[in-house]
């Protein structure tokens, strides 16, 4: 066999397959490595896929040609579209899936891409020659050659696992970790830390009083994740809720002695969004309940995924404090929660294509860049995935700006600010959270995935249409004129103010109880223009509609973007020696030093760089 | 959690899933502990289920209420009656299975039987007092306690893996092996030994040209592996075959200095019937070229098994030599084969319900005992789990005799000759293969197993309403009498002798080109007692006809099997101080002692042990 390939892709997670379809599918020949075939893609925390801005990385990666969504919507077992009484800024997608189902449906799409390959195997060694990558080596002994390597290699660079007092070696749960890689990495000057995360107790259903449980349906229509999905009829699946209480916190306490995060086993950090239920207890001591949610783990299992009491306390007190809830009287689970601690390297050391400052043609993606969350993960990976396949052709760095996608967000915060905790996106991140919704993804990127090559023609011409027909909508909205006697009661009846004299169709549904849906009927004309949408007709009105009620605020987030685009514009880059600019404070020299930012908007978002350091800089540039 | 069970199995392979399903469905409140829930039931080697003798193991497990015969009945890609030319005790039935929905279907049915939980972890240790199982510890630190303990981990304990001279640790690729436990039980006296196993190259299907193979196709009619499973229309897959030559057996010979096999590295011996590509070479150094089977792994993915190319050769002797053959010139694969050696225990220390003879309440199946084969490891499990719920209340052991099953020529064998290398099954292996069919597992068996409350009432009636059926068909063609005048034409036509004569319907049922599907149609009267059959037509007349046409050598072989029953009737165990017995051959002395046999008839089977030492027992009995 030829063991020669133009890009490695080590680790089939989240990160890594959007990494290796996107290579191959731009044309570059990607062998993916990974320990086990049966858990490529993998969900190793929750069986769920989107969530507030998490939902949004989504539907970008699906804009641009990844599969997550695509894999999201063929085994969704619950949808829901999160935050839909808010602006349309903040509506997210979410789904539960079948883990099983998500597992092969990843790898049945990966075995089928062209120039893709994919190896069961351990990677214990990178090859790497004046400081350029050159391959990897696997722990069966094969040598790989490569032009470009990208490390998605998740929780498992020399993975420990906790319970109590504990610790087993491995890369999650039942799978051993991978040793040596870490060594190799950090041999030539790249620097490594510890992370940690938890999971929390596998339920056996048949042990569940469900009838002390409150349940969580899902919406009834199912808002495909991705761009290109049929839609289909979903039989969704329920979720429920419960509560922790007083008792269950005093077991919970009785354990703290002997929990790793608490007498110093564990001295890493783990993601404060998801914190165990013992740090909720220890961080919120008169919170007298915590939410908890059982989530299904597919259609034909029986196993529920208990969101919320992540734990890496003693099995007996986990099992204890989860008695007291009276819903888990008699539980019975399949195993314990559990904490692991990781190795990730700082991601300052890499720039906007996530490719190492360090060591030329090796790229990081997902959770060894400090990240969480399976969304990050997979966007990073497709980041990654592109541009690696750009440096083995020579071709443009792909990157996204903070105004196109919350990908661009996140990977310009990970190379500019660092993580000093596992990372996770959250809307408060994004400074235009009115341009990056779930509903314009494709609008905002699937032109420029075209270019590329990565999203295909059937893609860019379902853009095409949809686009143009939104176009049209809003253009007849804005030039169509309602009569005062024609509407008012109808006005009237949908609880809004009478007109007192004519106005244009746009203003009326500027009214937050106006919709496109709620007053097409009773404009003839109008609904004949919907009339004329055939295709993905719900996601394309959506889209008209948010584009109308939310113009305003749009075109004022756009207005702002495109100031700040005038200092991404100014480049940076080699144009200074930081350690001799006495006019800068120290703390900005060494930031400086250490990030060497592209532009001076990256400049200006570096923590420790204040508004006097950026004017200094501009200064000495000329302006 | 409440950690005390009945019956506690450790490994959720073909034997543990068996051993914990039947212990659970009889009422015995069971654990079953695997490393990995999503590796239930996996298919370690290659993707099908039965094939000659194993087959008929299938549908006995089948008939005792197991589930591999319903498990590979929904899985199933292709499946083939194999020697259907030959008499119907060769008659096997063989289907290749979708491998991932293998293990999903079992792990289904397990989640959703009562009394069974399941958990997963690593046992490191057996709790043992007074010469008595107690429980178990798990590497999390759980102990579990249980009246009894199964023992099926496979290929798990201490396991090392080979691929030419790289050896890892693992119990099977990419799973850590488990380890502390085997001497946790040799510790008590116990011998344990080491067995090798190996399994072939992955290959990816894009990368095969398969108009350069010959294919293989499966039957139309499905004939299902269980007694219970409704018929289906099944899709079925194809299969295809090429040839080795002498260029790929000199590639291969180039590497044998470095094979573990023959440099000394793997000690260990592997199973004679299924050896590597490797020891065919080195075994038939004459032979020009060997056949090798390629196998599809599943309905949705590429990858393909290669019968016939087990390997632990270095792995670029392994690719080099496939690239040899015409149609693997370009080939792909996903890894490559390996060797794996593992620890197994001596099974003469067993009893025949598969008990310890030095732990009391421990118990072993499958590969632990030295066997190969899901099959085998299946009848084993069902045995197992049989005989820990007796124990635990008190219930009969539960043996079958030679002349009953296949499984109990299995179990026989094991604990009375023992093995020194992996025993398979073989129909060669049983005296009475014609008692032994395929088609009459139930009859043979549900009986037994639904005095026993293992065979529901269901599969009881079925039983009742199929037996009836049978024997009133054959009532019928003993009496009924043929006319020459009405059916000599047709015989003629059939091409078999006219009738001189009237006779029987029996007799012209006897005759090899008469077969009831083809002669009812001319028999009026045996067509409207045909027609009343609507209960699983195909196997009640299959079986009807099977009866009718091999009466004569099933009732010689039952008459050979009764007069061993006279043998087997003698119990011996413990009326014999076989030390002090100066009349045995020394040899008939040690073997004695080691496997000190229930019967005469048992003695009569042990390695060693001659007919006159038969004799002398006899004598000592007074007979």
């Amino acid at each position: 066999m030829d063991f020669n390939y133009d890009v490695i892709v080590i680790g089939a997670g989240h990160a890594g397959c959007e990494a290796a379809a996107a290579s191959a599918n731009l044309g570059s020949k990607t062998c993916l490595i990974t320990m086990d075939m049966n858990k490529i893609a993998q969900m190793s925390c929750n069986p769920a896929v989107g969530g507030i801005a998490k939902g949004q990385i989504v539907r970008e990666i699906d804009a641009l040609g990844g599969y997550m969504g695509i894999v999201t919507d063929r085994t969704a077992i619950q949808f829901r579209m999160l935050n839909r009484s808010k602006g349309p800024a903040m509506w997210s997608p979410r789904a539960q899936c079948d883990r099983a189902k998500f597992i092969w449906t990843w790898r049945e799409i990966l075995e089928n891409i062209p120039n893709l390959h994919i190896w069961q195997d351990t990677v214990e060694e990178l090859l790497v020659e004046d400081g350029e990558v050159k391959g990897v080596v696997t722990c069966w002994g094969v040598t790989f050659y490569a032009r470009c390597v990208i490390l998605t290699a998740g929780t498992f660079l020399n993975g420990l696992m906790h319970i109590g007092r504990k610790m087993l070696a491995g890369g999650r749960c039942a799978e051993p970790a991978s040793y040596h890689l870490t060594e190799s990495i950090t041999r030539h000057g790249i620097t490594a830390g510890r992370m940690k995360t938890g999971t929390p107790v596998r339920i056996d259903a048949r042990s569940v009083d469900f009838s002390l449980m409150e349940t969580q349906d899902g919406e009834n229509d199912f808002h495909s994740f991705s761009f290109m999905s049929e839609p289909r009829h979903l039989k969704q699946l329920q979720c429920w809720t419960c509560y922790t209480n007083e008792e269950v916190h005093a077991v919970l306490r009785s354990g703290l002695a002997d929990s790793p995060l608490y007498n110093g086993q564990i001295q890493s950090i783990g993601p404060r969004y998801c914190p165990s239920i013992e740090t909720k207890i220890v961080t919120f001591p008169d919170k007298p309940q915590h939410q908890l949610f059982l989530e299904p783990e597919g259609e034909t299992t029986r196993e529920l995924y208990l969101n919320g009491f992540s734990s890496s306390l003693p099995m007996d007190i986990q099992f204890a404090a989860l008695r007291k809830i009276p819903c888990f009287r008699n539980v019975v689970a399949y195993r314990p929660g559990y904490a692991i601690e990781y190795d990730y390297f700082d991601p300052t050391q890499l720039t906007h294509t996530l490719e190492s400052k360090v060591i030329k043609n090796l790229f990081f993606a997902g959770q060894v860049n400090g990240t969480t969350g399976y969304e990050e993960a997979g966007g990073q990976g497709i980041i990654a995935g592109i541009n690696a396949h750009q440096n083995c052709t020579g071709g443009e760095p792909f990157v996204l700006g903070r105004d196109e996608a919350y990908i661009g967000v996140l990977i310009d915060d990970l190379v500019t600010k660092g993580v000093d905790e596992p990372y996770r996106m959250f809307t408060s991140r994004a400074e235009y959270r009115i341009l990056l919704r779930q509903d314009d993804a494709d609008m905002r990127l699937t032109e420029r995935a075209y270019r590329l090559g990565l999203a295909k023609r059937d893609r860019y011409d379902m853009l095409c249409r949809k686009r143009e027909m939104i176009q049209h909508l809003v253009e007849f909205a804005k030039v169509y004129s309602i009569k005062t006697d024609k509407i008012n009661d109808t006005l009237e009846s949908l609880g809004t103010a009478r007109l007192a004299h004519g106005c244009k169709l746009i203003d009326l549904l500027s009214r937050p109880q106006i919709t496109i849906e709620n007053i097409a009927p009773h404009i003839p004309a109008f609904q004949a223009e919907l009339d004329k949408v055939t295709d993905r007709k719900e996601e394309t009105l959506e889209a008209a509609e948010v584009l109308i009620k939310y113009q305003g605020y749009i075109d004022r987030e756009r207005m702002i973007a495109d100031k700040i685009h005038r200092l991404e514009s100014i480049k940076i880059k080699g144009r200074f020696d930081y350690a001799n600019l006495n006019s800068l404070s120290t703390e900005a020299r060494q930031k400086l030093i250490k990030i060497d930012p592209e532009t001076l908007a990256q400049a200006s978002r570096i923590p420790g760089i204040s508004p006097s350091d950026i004017n200094v800089l501009l200064v000495l540039l000329g302006r």
